[in-house]
């Protein structure tokens, strides 16, 4: 009778396995898909400063990169690749005149937040994201909207050039 | 004896009192004399973001605005006041091009910081910093080294202007 039950469950086993694959997305080239980040962490706002940009050109873009603990403790002890759990986040706005500011230093010359354009982030856990080197990459409007999928698709290949620094473009400013 | 012992306790009070006077700095207008930070904050590099800003023209800076946690409350709440114990920090650093990124980008837009040039503080203290809208000002180079007191006199009359935001200029980016 038990030898009877083991293959039932043997066979039920395989075929449960069976089923579940059926349901996962496609692989392509024996590698897994690529998974993107679709939920805005929580308390990212209160993540602690790395950095700030000025994305010229089409993008006329002023932004701030905050890092989670494990983030900033990475920078700092000059940690690589970064641990798991790391979270960045690019936090981004309009780079637009300030009228009062100007009217202040007598001449146009400042640029303050105008209104956010977008978030970005990126989570470490080099199990789940392993398709796209240990990292997912998150995008959401100002509304919260996530990224489209071709979108998102190019973040990686372009981060992956940054070899040297775990495919993290962002430095430490002091 | 006791009368007499009085009257020379009391003559040396008023010589006293009489001495101390001689030693503190000329009032003027019988208002105190200004009084700016001459210390820097302990902790102000884990303050959390309030803004970032680009000044171009002479000052080519990029910066940060950071608060320690009642500053960052004050700011969510729209508390104005500020309360005394904020403290506003803001981390200046050349706006420079970064290579790397206009490499990646393929095309020259991109401005990190290049080196941090100086930091200022505002510290609000509505008893110690009365001179000066109860606000205690700033300013450290890019070795600590405190700014000339000619300089740190400009502070204030300018911040003075924006008396609808308790004389902060910078507004809170979401």
């Amino acid at each position: 009778m038990r030898s009877i039950a083991f293959v039932l469950v043997a066979t039920a086993s395989i075929a449960g396995i069976a089923a579940h694959k059926a349901h996962e997305p496609k692989q392509t080239n024996g590698q897994p898909p690529a998974i993107f980040v679709t939920k805005i962490p929580t308390g990212y706002r209160d993540f602690r400063f790395i950095s700030v940009a000025h994305e010229a050109g089409g993008l006329n873009s002023l932004g701030a990169v905050l890092g989670n603990d494990v983030a900033i403790k990475a920078y700092r002890t000059k940690t690589l690749p970064f641990p798991d759990g790391t979270i960045i986040a690019a936090l981004h706005y309009t780079h637009s005149p300030n009228a009062e500011n100007n009217q202040i230093f007598g001449q146009a010359q400042s640029f303050t937040p105008g209104s956010p354009t977008n978030i970005q982030f990126m989570i470490k856990d080099s199990h789940k994201y392993a398709a796209t080197g240990g990292w997912g990459f998150g995008h959401f409007g100002a509304h919260g909207e996530p990224g489209a999928e071709a979108f998102m698709k190019t973040c990686f290949p372009c981060h992956a050039r940054e070899k040297a620094r775990d495919l993290v473009f962002t430095q430490y400013a002091p």
